[in-house]
C-alpha cells in the first residue's frame, strides 16, 4: 500500500470507528469526526510524537480537540494508535465508560478537558509557552479547532498571545467544514476570511484542502519548518465526509447516522490499521527551578498591612522555596502585588495582559506540564473567565486564582472594581478551597497551603490594610477557623471573614463594655468552612451572626448555613451581607452603607438578644 | 478665536478639569482622561448629535466611555456642554455622588455601566444594531476604547460583528496611548498593530496623532462619510498628555497628580468654555413591531414536553404579542427552540454565533434601547459572559437570559454541557430573578412574566421532556411556587425545582403507599423563593428535603436554608444536590448517580424520619 493509499484507509478507518462508536453510544457527533478525519490520520501517521505507554513522558507532543464534540475521532485516533481497544472503543458515552462524551483526563493521553469551545487553543498556548520558555522542551502542542468556535473571542486572545510570543511549537489545525450546530458558520468556506485575521496576528498561515492528504502532509512539514511563529492550517473539509447522506448537510450535527450500516458500507468497511506513532526523542528532563526551605514573610501583631501585599510577599517566599511555582497576570500585578514575585522570579512571571480568560487557559495547560500556577487579578475580574475555571475543574486541574480588591471595602472604584459575586461562583466550582483571610500573616499561611491543595484553590485578597492579628507561629490550614473573642458566657457568636473580621472584633469589643460576651471566628476558610468549630459555638451561643463583604447569596453566611441545616438545638442565625448597589465612597463608608460595618454588627447581636428575651419574658408571662 | 485654536483649549479645559475632579476626590483617572482629551473635544464639539436635555431622545447619537476609568474626562465634557455644574463636578466619587468612579446610567447620559474593560465596543456594537436593524434611525454610536483593554477577547468578538454586519453606525475611537496600569502594553505606539489586526475583520481604519486637532477632525469626517463600514481611529496618544510630571511616564496610572496646581497652571489654568452639542436630526420614532393580545402555548396534563420546547413556542408567541422582543442566539437555537421564534420574527431574531460576551453586550445594548432581549444559550455557556451579566446588574439593564441544558438530567453529552452552578451564579447577580420551571405549561407563563420584571431575569429550561403537570388556566408568578402533593398528616416536605419536581412526586408516591404523608412544593421561583409557603409547610411538617440538579453550593437548598435562618421552631433540612463529578450516561442513570432521583429522596425522608423517631424515642426511655 502506497503511503498515500494508507493514510488515505487510516481516515477511512477512524470515520468508521467514529461513525460506530456513535452509533453505538446512540448519541454524538460523528459528521463533526469525519471533517477532520483525514487531518488527524495524516497528523498521527507522519508526524506526532507520543509514547501511548507513557502519557507523562516529558518528550511527548501534546494533541488537544479543542472542537471535543469530535471525541469519536479521537477515540478512533488513540484505538488506531494501538492504545483503545474496539470494546472500549464502543463503550463511548456508557455509564463507567472513560470515553465521555466530551475528553477529559480521566483518559491518560488527554491533558484537559474540552466541550465549551474556544478553550482548546488558549489552554494549548499555555502548554507551548511551558514547553518554549519553562520546560525547554522540544514538543509540540497540536490544536484542533471547529471553525464555529472561532467566534470564541477566547480564540482570539490565544491568537494574540501566541504570536506575540512566537510560539513556534503551536500549531492550530483549523477544520473549516462550514457548518456549525445550527447552520452556516459566519464565513463559510471563505478561508481567506480566517487567513487574514489569524496573519493580522502575526501567524504562519497555510490553506488547503483538508482532505488532500499531500497537501496535509506538506502543511505540517511547514508547521515544522517554522519555528519562529505559530502555524495555522487552515482546512476546507466536508462535515459528514465520505458518506453523502450527511456531507455537507444541514441537520446532520450532534446525532448518530441514521443508517450507519451503510454508511459503514460505503466509508469502505471496517479495516483494522496500526499507527505505530513515532516515539518522542530522548529529551533531558524538564527544567525546574530549585527548591529551598520556605521563609514566609512575618508580620508585627498589631501593624496595619494589606493582605494584598502579604499575598505578594508569600508567593515571592514561595517561589523561592518551591521551583515549581509560577505567576500569571491579567496587567494589574501592581494592583494585586503580584509584582513582587515578577521581580524576584521573572522567569516564572507570565504577563497575560488584560485576557483573563487566556490566564486562566495558561494556568490550566500550565498545571498540565506540572507547574503550580497562581493566577492573579481582582477578584471582580475573574468572573471573565468563570467557564474557563468550571472547565479546569472538570479537567481535574490545579491551579490556584487569586482575587484581589475584594468587595465595597475598596472604596471609590465603585462597583465595576469590586468582587462581590466571586465567593458564590467559586464554591459552586467542583473540588474548589475558597479563602478568605483578614490579615498579612494567616494570608502568608495560607498562599502557601495552596500550593500543596489538589483542585482548585481560590485567594481572596483585600485592597486596604487591615490590622495583623496573628503571630507568625500561629497555624492555618484549609478547613480551619481561627477564635478571635471567647468567654464561657458569650451569647452571640459573630462569623467573619476579610474586613469584616476586624469589624467583628470592634463590635464584640462594644458590646463586651455592655456586658454582652461575643465570640468571634474568622472563618478565613469559607470553602470548605470549619463546622465543628461553628458548632461547638452555636451550641454555647446559641446564636450566630455572619457578617461578609459579598452579595447575600452564596457566600459566608450560605456556607454556615449549610453547617446548621439538620443540626439540633439549631441556633438562631442572622445574615449580614451586601444588598444594595454600592456606589463610589470611602471605605468606610462603604462598609456602613452596605450594613456590614462594627455598629451595625453590634446592633444585629443586640436585636437578637433582645428579641429572645422578649419571647422568654412572654413564654414566661 | 479660531475653530482650531479653541478646539486645542477645550482639550485643554478638559484635561484641567479631570485633573481638578481625581484631585478633590483623592483618587481616579486623570493621565488616561488627558490622553484623550482632544479626541473628546473635537468629537463632541463638531460630531456628536446629542440633545443633553432629552437623553432618550431617539436621535440621539450614543458616546460609550468603554475605557470607564477615563471617567474624569467624560464629566468633564458633560461640564463642557452645559450638562454638569463644576459644583457637582467636583463631587466626583463622594458618597451620594452620580459622578461614580466608573459611569453608570445613574447619570441620564450613560446608556450602560463600564469599568470592566473590553465591554464598552461589544455593547456598542448592540446599540449600533439596534440602530441600523430594529430602530432603524441615523443615530451613530462612539465607543471611546483603551489600548490596554484590546486585549479581551470580548472586544475581538464585537470586532468581527460590526466587521460583519456593517455596522457603519459604529465608530471606535482607540486611545493608544501606550500605557497600561502595570507598565507598557502588548503594542506600546506600533499603531500598525492595531490597524492590521482590525483592518482584517473588515473595518475602514485610520490611523491619528490624537493630538493633532485637524487630524481627529478628519478623521472623524471619514467615519462619517463611511456608511457600509464601522470605523476605527486609531490615534496615537500620550497618557498624562499636557503635564511633563505624568505625561508617557509609568506609574502614573490611576491616581491624582502630585501637583495638582502645578499641572493646572501647566495646562494654562481653568477655562469656562462651552459647547453646544448639535442637536439630533429630527427623526421618526424608532421601529417597533406591532403588539397583540397574548396567547401562549396551551398543554395537555400528562403530555411529555421538555420546557426548552415550551420557551421556544412561548417566546415566539411573546414576540407575536409584545413588539419590543428580541431574542439572541449563541448559534445553538436549534437546542434552546430559539429557532421557532427566529422562524416567526426573523427580523427580531439576532445570531451571535458562540460568542456569549457579545451576545450578552449585544442584549444590554439593545434594552438600552427599549428592546426586551432574551439571550438564549445553554446554561452552561452563559457562565462565559459572567462578566457581562454582572456588569449589566450595575448598569441597571433589564434582559432575559434562558439556559437549556440544565443538569446532569442532559445525560450523555457529558459535564462540559451541564449547567450545574448557574443558579448559584445568577442568585449572586444584584437584583435578578432565578426560575426553574418543571413543566411545558408554568415555563410558558414564566416566559412572558419575564418580560415584565425590570433587572435580570434567568430561565432555567431542560433538555429533556417532562410531564404536563400544570392546566393553561393556572397561575404562576415570580416569587411564587405550588403545592403538588399535600394532606394534613404530612410529616416532611420536599422542595424540588426542573427534573427534581418529577423525582419528588414519584417519592411522594412511593412513600404515600408506605403511609407516609409527604408534601412536594415545586420551587419554579429559585429567586425570590416562596417563603411564605416555605414557612407554612414546614410549621407543618417540620422536616424539609430539597433536591436539585445543581451542586450543593448556591442552588435552591440554600435559597431554602436561607429563608429558615432566623425560624423558630426550625425544621430540620436535608439538601439533596449533585455533589460527584458526572460523565456520560443515560438521563435516569446521571440522576440516580448524583443522588437526586425519586428513590434517593424517598430514602432521605425515610432516613430523617426514623432518625427523629429515635431521638425521640431516646428523650422518652
Amino acid at each position: 500500500m502506497t503511503d498515500r493509499r494508507r493514510l488515505r484507509e487510516l481516515g477511512q478507518q477512524m470515520r468508521v470507528d467514529a461513525v460506530r462508536a456513535a452509533d453505538a453510544a446512540g448519541s454524538g457527533h460523528p459528521t463533526s469526526s469525519m471533517s477532520a478525519a483525514d487531518l488527524m490520520a495524516v497528523l498521527a501517521n507522519n508526524y506526532l510524537r507520543y509514547d501511548f505507554d507513557a502519557p507523562t513522558a516529558p518528550g511527548n507532543d501534546h494533541l488537544i480537540f479543542s472542537k471535543g464534540h469530535a471525541s469519536p475521532l479521537l477515540y478512533a485516533l488513540y484505538k488506531a494508535c494501538g492504545a483503545l481497544s474496539d470494546e472500549e472503543l464502543l463503550s463511548y458515552r456508557q455509564l463507567g465508560s472513560r470515553l465521555e462524551g466530551h475528553p477529559t483526563p480521566r483518559l491518560p493521553w488527554v491533558d484537559v478537558a474540552t466541550g465549551s469551545l474556544g478553550q482548546g487553543l488558549p489552554i494549548g498556548v499555555g502548554i507551548a509557552l511551558a514547553g518554549r520558555y519553562l520546560d525547554q522542551l522540544p514538543y509540540r502542542v497540536w490544536v484542533l479547532c471547529g471553525d464555529s468556535e472561532l467566534t470564541e473571542g477566547s480564540v482570539w486572545e490565544a491568537v494574540e498571545y501566541a504570536g506575540d510570543t512566537s510560539l513556534g511549537n503551536l500549531i492550530a489545525i483549523l477544520d473549516i467544514n462550514r457548518l456549525g450546530q445550527r447552520g452556516p458558520t459566519r464565513h463559510g468556506w471563505e478561508v481567506d476570511a480566517y487567513r487574514r485575521r489569524i496573519a493580522a496576528f502575526g501567524w504562519h498561515t497555510v490553506e488547503i484542502d483538508g482532505h488532500d492528504i499531500e497537501a496535509i502532509d506538506d502543511a505540517y512539514a511547514q508547521a515544522e519548518a517554522t519555528p519562529d511563529r505559530p502555524t495555522a492550517i487552515i482546512a476546507r473539509t466536508v462535515k459528514g465526509a465520505g458518506v453523502a447522506a450527511v456531507a455537507d448537510r444541514e441537520g446532520a450535527h450532534g446525532k448518530p447516522l441514521a443508517d450507519a450500516e451503510a454508511a459503514i458500507a460505503e466509508l469502505g468497511g471496517r479495516r483494522d490499521l496500526r499507527i505505530d506513532v513515532a516515539r518522542p526523542q530522548i529529551v533531558p528532563r524538564p527544567r525546574r527551578f530549585p527548591d529551598s526551605p520556605l521563609e514566609l514573610p512575618t508580620y508585627e501583631v498589631g501593624d496595619q498591612v494589606a493582605t494584598r501585599d502579604a499575598f505578594g510577599a508569600a508567593v515571592t517566599a514561595l517561589g523561592a522555596a518551591r521551583g515549581d511555582v509560577v505567576v500569571l497576570d491579567g496587567e494589574v500585578a501592581d494592583s494585586t502585588r503580584a509584582q513582587q514575585f515578577a521581580r524576584a522570579h521573572p522567569e516564572r512571571f507570565i504577563e497575560c495582559y488584560i485576557a483573563e480568560q487566556q490566564m486562566v487557559a495558561a494556568a490550566v495547560g500550565l498545571q498540565a506540564r506540572g507547574w503550580r500556577p497562581y493566577a492573579t487579578t481582582f477578584a471582580a475580574f475573574l468572573n471573565r473567565a468563570y467557564d474557563f475555571i468550571r472547565m479546569a475543574a472538570i479537567g481535574r486541574s490545579t491551579l490556584v486564582l487569586v482575587g484581589s480588591h475584594a468587595g465595597v471595602a475598596i472604596g471609590r472604584d465603585g462597583p465595576s472594581q469590586m468582587g462581590l459575586e466571586d465567593i458564590a461562583a467559586l464554591r459552586a466550582i467542583h473540588g474548589s478551597v475558597v479563602l478568605h483571610p483578614c490579615d498579612a500573616t494567616s494570608t502568608a499561611h495560607l498562599t502557601a497551603a495552596l500550593a500543596e491543595h489538589r483542585g482548585i484553590g481560590y485567594l481572596r485578597t483585600m485592597r486596604g490594610e487591615t490590622p495583623v492579628r496573628y503571630e507568625a507561629g500561629d497555624h492555618f490550614e484549609i478547613g480551619g477557623s481561627r477564635l478571635l473573642r471567647s468567654s464561657a458566657a458569650d451569647r452571640a457568636t459573630v462569623v467573619a471573614a476579610g474586613v469584616t473580621v476586624v469589624e467583628a472584633v470592634r463590635a464584640a469589643d462594644t458590646l463586651a463594655t455592655e456586658g454582652v460576651g461575643v465570640r468571634v471566628i474568622d472563618a478565613y476558610s469559607v470553602k470548605p468552612v470549619d463546622a465543628p468549630t461553628l458548632r461547638t459555638s452555636a451550641a454555647e451561643t446559641g446564636h450566630i451572626v455572619t457578617v461578609e463583604d459579598h452579595w447575600p447569596e452564596g457566600g459566608l453566611g450560605d456556607a454556615v448555613l449549610d453547617v446548621f441545616a439538620d443540626t439540633r438545638p439549631a441556633p438562631r442565625i442572622m445574615k449580614l451581607a451586601v444588598s444594595g448597589m454600592p456606589a463610589s465612597a470611602s471605605p468606610r463608608e462603604q462598609l456602613r452603607e452596605a450594613g456590614i460595618d462594627a455598629d451595625t454588627i453590634a446592633a444585629a447581636v443586640r436585636a437578637m438578644l433582645a428579641q429572645d428575651e422578649y419571647a422568654t419574658a412572654s413564654r414566661r408571662g
